[in-house]
């Protein structure tokens, strides 16, 4: 894979976006690798993802900035400029169960996710042995007083350098404070396909009302729980043969992929957000 | 396929339920062609289903329910009989969108659904050539005073024998009294995942909330609207291209062949429902 | 949906192509509505599908054509260029098997499928009530001397002006010299998942083997059986307890599905073609 | 969950083998837990599976042999007892890739896996990090003499009392003599929906021929590479987008579930094979 740079860009929809941006592309030769729009015509909203080749570029990061703002003011668009090569850091929050954090750490060895992982945190001590097997620092911080736990927490994130926090089945609700500071940049998972059963327990739910199929969702932490925008949802069959137990079991698996999907497709910068939902760029 | 007998067992659990059952049925020369079986530990409970050739079976209808009565009261059963030569007779309720319905009609006219179909009911007059072509009675009956609408579509129901109406999108809500007629004999297919967006305009509510998986449910109608036992469900990708009428569009695959199902399954008499849920013997 | 007109291009893949596009048609008024590409890397080809609202556009078809052939001369493209309120006209082949017949004529009825549907031919003269239901000229034409049957079949086309041929479960194979007059312009269904079990009798062939998974694939005919570029394929999963006959049964559902994205898609001109594959714009 | 025993028969079918087994069984007190059953009518043949609670059951392995014996011989059975306390021992063979050597080793610490994992055996040293951190002894054997490879590792299997071999991604094809010491007991994961694509780099040749789905197939390894009974398939979509690169990526998350699925059936004692099939008690 080359190395890229990626805009995403996010603006009221009128003529001549698209020949603006590629024009002004390939007047500082860039090799335009993939590109993906959307338009949201009830709202007159543009959206677009473009990804170019750096190799022939003639423009660096500041040279990029000085260049395309004028034009960005002018289309009055939010946007904003990403490289391939960069390695932002990711930290997971994670309490007792270690499926989704195994299934992350895997994926980063493997090299299906561009970031570095300079910290997991846990309010139990559990999941230390697979952090130090993965190499990765692991920060027991008990939850005794919350709002300590999470001066804590913001602390070290900040220590770290830290821009995406995925919560890998941690069982704490974050105050609107701490998700405050990393407006949709925390990923949780949640255990049903939302909205149903949203809040506590959802197996135990789901398998009171008798449902067919069980779900997972991953989506942004916004101030309301459960309610921030969905990125990915997957279901799986499931028959009155399976008891809370079989749930819990079987939705494993769902909630593994849903949620490093989603972290994926965050790190490759193919979501954008607009009125409580997303766009996946694919 | 041979002629059967089918016997549906609902009872509390304990030792000996299959070693009788099946004893007894060997006892009159049954030849089992199925046997299926389900228990509810929390609650205690067994629920069996069994199917037999009727060729060198020694009882006739009358005779095996002198002879399993004992039997039944010893176990404190609820249980059913039927035999799959019977052709019950179905209702099906319609409104504008006839997706469903010619689904249903297609698959009785190929042979998928024992029954048959006496009468198909609309409050709008449009399914009437449909109905005709496939050649089954068409009434068109107007709801302006629900009351008097129900009481005449009941009556139309007894008077052709009626053992299960289908809702297939017929857009009107029943009231509890027509529901009474027709315990757990009332299939209505709905257009979302239940429980999420029960109610009006599920499509609309599935588009605002930016899901990633839209669903259909079919499930018995019970006095409470969206709240009966499940009997199936189904589900479709879906992405932030997809505007409400495409949602609405793949969501008719989704129904037709949700509601086809229960209704296949509940005339092939595999369906036990216990708690407010539903086992489907396969 | 607005009228507007949509372009499909397929070149040697360099710098500039989006912008140049872009550009010219910004420089026309168009308003673009859609807009998605592909590249392949190895092959070093680039692939456009692009829609834009003709209201405000400035050129006619023909000034189009003439502005755009030294642009398409100069990226060496292929390229075509179609309306969405064109109606091509379409006709369906099937034999006996009538479920992918209904579901395409139940979808045109409404509106699901952007075309006319001048022509319905059968070697069997089962499917003329369906037709004459849907109000769709019906042919039968008994296959006895395949040559001279191909030969009124090719008659009948070009009376009608027939621009795609769909086989709805048509149980004959086309000649080679019957297919080269409609290159990638014949679209048939397989009833399973290509390319295992190409060939005759699938079903029977997946029951031998005990797979746990059946399929249906649409593709564009070529010379070679079963050989032409998958346009779509999908998936049941089924057990031990599925006969041959609930494999058919199932798999009815899959075939129609199947075949009418297919026909829709190629209706939409989402399709391209090349090295045996398909790109589909989505 | 109960300490349970587990009976697995195959006989050819006729009247009375449900009533004989479970009377037998309740006259020895047994509880039933699950019971199930199927025919195969074209060959006349009945399978069942039938746990139950030892709890009260007043059969020791011994007596239930020596009890169970005649009427085994009477209906013709091949039978198998098993206990849920069982520990069978399991060796996996693993090469470089080692997603589904961490998806087993994890479900095993979960207690998804009833067994024990007393061996790793690999053609590299690669995966020896991963099985010291779960605590199972790892043995690196180098293929460069094939029969001399196999007779080392055949030795091993046999010191460690292996029931079942594991092969989890095992890139070297296994000879008839080594195969021939584990009948039934060798379970293999192919990274395509079998019978496509069977034989090497079957992610290219999907690549190649273009498909819009991909699978993967866990089953019993034969004499015949890629031709043992299926146990288990489960697809993916993919589209033009997705690269060689790509298909194995998605294909990884397929393999894994695949094959664990298969061990956990085969551990839970629900697979019976026949004809070159499975049948799957669910």
């Amino acid at each position: 894979m080359p190395d890229s740079a990626i805009l995403l860009i996010h603006c009221p929809d009128r003529k001549g976006i698209v020949a603006t941006i590629s024009s002004f592309l390939y007047s500082f030769e860039a090799n335009i690798l993939h590109a993906d729009q959307h338009q949201d015509r009830d709202l007159g909203l543009f959206f677009m993802r473009i990804e170019w080749d750096l190799k022939d570029f003639s423009l660096d990061d500041a040279g990029f900035r000085a260049a395309f703002t004028p034009l960005a003011l002018e289309f009055e668009m939010r946007w904003e400029l990403a490289y391939s090569a960069a390695r932002p850091a990711v930290a997971i929050f994670v309490s007792r169960y270690q499926h989704c954090l195994l299934d992350l750490l895997y994926r980063h060895q493997v090299g299906e996710l561009r970031c570095s992982i300079p910290l997991i945190v846990s309010n139990h001590a559990d999941a230390g042995d697979l952090a130090r097997f993965y190499g990765i620092p692991f920060r027991h911080l008990a939850v005794e007083n919350k709002a300590e736990t999470e001066r804590a927490q913001l602390t070290l994130l900040a220590e770290h350098g830290v821009s995406l926090v995925v919560l890998a089945r941690y069982m704490q609700v974050l105050s609107p404070e701490f998700v405050a500071h990393y407006p949709q940049r925390i990923i949780n998972v949640h255990h049903s396909f939302l909205p149903a059963f949203s809040g506590a327990r959802p197996y135990h739910a789901a398998y009171q009302r008798g449902v067919k199929v069980i779900g997972a969702t991953s989506h942004y932490v916004t101030e309301e729980l459960d309610e921030g925008p969905i990125i990915e949802q997957d279901v799986l069959r499931v028959s009155h043969r399976d008891q809370v137990d079989d749930l819990v079991e079987k939705g494993r698996d769902l909630e593994r992929v849903v949620l490093s999907r989603a972290v994926r497709w965050h790190l490759d910068h193919r979501i954008l957000h607009y009125a409580g939902k997303t766009v996946i760029f694919d």
